[in-house]
């Protein structure tokens, strides 16, 4: 099959670059170490030329790019789409790229929860569209939890677990307990339990400090018992903010991550699915085809 | 009146020394940046020497010191007495430090919770004895909420709140956003109002961000809005940790923490008092003379 878009999930840290077939197929695929903060004096042209000339068959194709590309740190602002929206939305809502003529940028999406607090996404609203309609965790340093239903995400919110056990790791006391740590099941599933018998996080943190002094973790369980704590109390949180999951909740993140999180759902009797890695990519390929993007470019 | 003990609290930051008379009236003090971390290469013993040489009168006068100059990093260690516990049992467990023959130090308290966790203090029980009976706050960097009766620490909880505020705004990306802080009594209450309202905060920590990016919170509010956030979230934890106060709770902290906390605990509608801030050497004293180090000193 020849080529008919050539789609970008262009992130913070990594870009991820495919070749797709008319019916959505992956042909071929790059990723790269250029997520936007790495991009060298903002060259954003210059890496897409790179990533255009790598496929002669990509030159001339139309090109549909998500992520942190279209924020204002990025090549050029895509605003915010509000929920609920869905394909039509986000096709209706393409920006393009000053000085590139056929290379459009996805909008992120904004939510006001029922707490009457803002919220926002961009890349997760494209994988979103790749997974379709249900409960849809992605978690990483911003973990996101979206619900999706006929088509639209209806209503997210995000937590902050990733990057809080980062700088408790690596900047609180709490971290200079963690020597030689070693995933440990047994903590991982002390610190769910904790987490699941009462919302007490700012008493429990102190426990992982307490614990350890006490003799009672071994210092090489500290990290996963602290990623126990706090996956479980994102899980309470997320269940008591969004509708309950009337079937599995799709993980689609690193495949680590995902494991803890799926061992944590199961903690809680729920039941989980894997997502496609490649869900950004179908993603971009439903929004183009909805923008007809796919459409006269077979000469 | 002429001096009979010399008390000392001597903690991870600071030193403060009393020299106390046959009453407990405080007759001098002298406050040093030679907290146990600060002393050049653990000359304990050296920095002792000068403070009884600073005071003729105390060169042989019984010496008495809490803090975590008893801890494992300190001078000797003093083993923690479980709770409850009260003047009698503090003054049973007084550890002698070898080599002064004069110097005695007071333990901390170690303390399992009605969900398990161990947690200890150190320090703060000397201060304890000296406010008495009732619910007590000692806030700082790890937050002890106590609860004393019949002259026993009976229960307490620690909680992680200065330290998370710590590394949330020196080493995340909330930080990133507070620029030119400034304190900002409307943004403080809008965090202890969000607290107040659901145990949500992996969630609301975002709202730290998406707030400002959104217009709806100036950066220079960010700071106290964070820190509304997490002390209301903390009074929600420790309310619901603890009996529930059967009076004002006491507040001991250094000024402008204890106002912030004040004002947050009269946002619950609890009524709250401001402790003596030298309760810790009047707990010295009253511990000095139920361990009978104040007798046969006048000679």
């Amino acid at each position: 099959m020849h080529p008919v878009l050539l789609a970008l999930d262009w992130g913070t840290t990594s870009l991820r670059a495919f070749l797709l077939a008319p019916d959505g197929t992956v042909l071929d695929r790059q990723r790269l170490a250029l997520g936007i903060l790495k991009v060298p004096d903002n060259d954003f042209a210059g890496v897409f030329r790179q990533i255009r000339e790598y496929w002669p068959d990509a030159r001339h194709l139309p090109a549909l790019a998500c992520g942190m590309i279209g924020s204002r740190q990025g090549w050029a602002e895509a605003p915010y789409c509000a929920c609920p929206a869905g394909l039509a939305e986000l096709a209706e809502a393409l920006h393009g790229v000053p000085g590139e003529d056929r290379l459009w940028l996805v909008p992120g999406l904004s939510h006001r929860g029922a707490d009457s607090l803002p919220d926002v996404m961009r890349g997760e609203e494209t994988q979103l569209m790749g997974l379709g309609d249900g409960l849809h965790l992605l978690p990483g340093t911003h973990s996101k939890w979206a619900r999706v239903g006929d088509g639209r995400v209806e209503s997210f919110i995000t937590c902050f677990t990733g990057e809080l056990y980062g700088v408790l790791r690596d900047h609180s006391i709490l971290g200079r307990l963690m020597a030689g740590a070693e995933p440990d099941s047994g903590a991982f599933r002390r610190g769910l339990e904790l987490a699941d018998r009462e919302p007490a996080l700012l008493r429990q943190l102190f426990s992982v400090r307490s614990l350890p002094l006490n003799g009672e973790l071994p210092p090489k369980a500290v990290a996963s018992y602290l990623s126990g704590l706090l996956i479980g109390t994102e899980i309470s949180t997320a269940l008591a903010c969004l509708p309950a999951p009337d079937g599995p909740i799709t993980v689609a993140g690193e495949p680590g991550l995902t494991a803890r999180y799926r061992e944590a759902l199961a903690y809680r009797g729920l039941e989980t699915a894997v997502a496609d890695e490649d869900c950004a990519a179908r993603g971009l390929y439903r929004i183009a085809r909805v923008a007809g993007l796919l459409e006269n470019n077979h000469d």
